[in-house]
């Protein structure tokens, strides 16, 4: 079985981006490094995953300020940015797919993956939202494609902190990339062998 | 034109629900009481719609722990409850409609109901998520009425902070009713006058 | 028994400060505007208590973020501050004092200043640290003079969250000055009327 | 030169504390577990300081929620629990010394400190309050001791993250061991060497 993790390049001025830092840690999987703008993020993964084939792909973006591992539960059909992406673009409530549904679901077992990540001691908890950004665009572009041709491959989207060297004097929550990497391990074991997913308390109150 | 604005009963062994002080507070509107319970609340919605048949339906929830005023963007096709609602129930990771789209849009304009609350002079924003508990089962089964039924419906929800009275001693943030009730009046005048969205930053990036 | 309150003037570039906002509405005080600027703000204090001689002095300033009032317990010989004041001086590790004491608690019945204010409906804690920019230099000032020339003056100070008006669109915490006012006011009764103070839980683990 | 550093035994009903397993891996010091209990943890640390003749003492402690080590500035002479300590005691509004000054600042040049800990790229800053409850009571027992029977001992406190295994599920910050560890050398070879502290801005608006 082929597992394809994804990353980002550095955006928003930012020397690295620990999502791709931790993807390149993890045994065992195709590692692919995506830019962070609208569209050639896109175009870069249908790329990757009609070379590598793969069974499962997860994607995985930093989440700023986030203290934990999340796994995404939902990619929604909207590209709405705060920032410019690195090609300077800025879509503004612009469909990520047009015509497309409003969302789609991860196909990973969520709450597997979050116990699997907890099971490898790094803290990980299931989040409702991905944000508007490049990473849900990636996200709904995966499923999308997961969706019209490729249904039985597993994906999903799973954001991290940032590294303890972004935030040095920041008093901001980070996670170390080698912490990330074995929380990412432990869920792409989860995706490749969990059968239906747990029945786990997980749910947000809003 | 008929606007139906929606509150909560108290839940989780509060005394008070500001989503429902509040919107008695605002003039002009059809004010109903929901329960705090999965399949009751839509109930109740329903029959509320038909009663009053409204140009317009915001329903409105508690939001404990956010600062400000928050209009919700995407309406999930999830139930996962993470405490028991009012009846005692506590579904995981269930539909709210079998068979339903994973996720519908507000037909509110979700911008300018933002810039309509700060034009009144309180802090508002767009919010990604509404959560997976009661709220969230409100906002997606009001959608989907729309979608099926009503399709001239404007609909959305929004979230609103603690009442003070809630935190005296926690250190969290709160908003008084009043000031919530303003928002409110603001985002229903928005939802009945403003045509096309309005244009605006208001993404996040995760 | 005279009550002299005391604000402070805008900084780092905002057009209001709700400290001065609030203290003005407080009625049967002595209101003074303090301005922003390290060692000017106490020469301002001091001209204050020679005028208008003083019960009670209660100093109050705007602590951006925080979501409640905080009735602030020490005071410390420290002056460090991350930005320039309003005649931008900058102070890195100076003493208010030099030759005072590190610090000098309140003589305002704390426990009861913050249970006054909740009583009153207003959210509202004490706070172990007024941080070492002006807000602290004027609280430690004004208890040097009350230790060093007023010793029957019941001194100290409090912090307020912003005004909504400053963070509309920031999803930040906010209340209202009006409701800032009704806690000052509750909290200047309970520094005249209260003897001891309460013996009540309010400390902080770290 | 001798270095004593302290971490605490578990409180609150934890299984552990990050603070004395940070501790318990700084190479070339005395490591001390103290109780978590008014007095006797200072009965414990003086008999450390006796024994041991340190040059430089450390104390450690655990404060969960923040994200970062934070290098203390000042004990205040305030014991005020919020919760019991492991012996069920609860004081509130106490001295740690009665007729002790109303606080001490550290010794340790803390600037430097909390320089050092990032150049070994861990996110560090400067708290302005260890807070009021068994740490300040250690921080400002200690400086007492300091101030009256060492005064060429350099002497300060330390508050560190919850370990990753104490928020697994809880979306809370945390920092592996190994690298709060990482943080207390370099902080502990900063206060052997370095001579006056360095002035840097790392002060708090409030």
């Amino acid at each position: 079985m082929t597992v394809l993790l994804t990353g980002f390049e550095p955006f928003d001025g930012a020397a690295v981006n620990p999502s791709w830092e931790a993807v390149a840690l993890v045994p065992g999987v195709r590692a692919v490094q995506l830019p962070c703008v609208f569209g050639q993020a896109l175009e870069h993964l249908r790329a990757a995953v009609l070379e590598h084939d793969p069974t499962v792909v997860v994607c995985v973006g930093q989440a700023g300020g986030r203290p934990d591992v999340t796994v995404e539960r939902v990619a929604v059909n909207l590209d709405d940015a705060r920032i410019p992406d690195n090609a300077g673009r800025q879509p503004i409530d612009e469909p990520v797919v047009r015509g497309g549904p409003a969302a789609y679901f991860a196909t990973l077992p969520v709450k597997a993956c979050v116990a699997a990540a907890r099971a490898a001691g790094v803290p990980a908890s299931v989040s409702q939202s991905a944000g508007t950004f490049v990473c849900n665009h990636v996200f709904y572009g995966l499923m999308h494609l997961i969706a019209t041709e490729r249904p039985k491959v597993r994906g999903g989207f799973v954001h991290v902190p940032y590294a303890p060297g972004q935030v040095l004097g920041q008093a901001g929550p980070s996670m170390p990339v080698a912490v990330v990497a074995e929380a990412l391990t432990a869920i792409v074991t989860a995706a490749v062998s969990v059968g239906d997913d747990l029945r786990l308390v997980g749910g947000s109150l809003h």
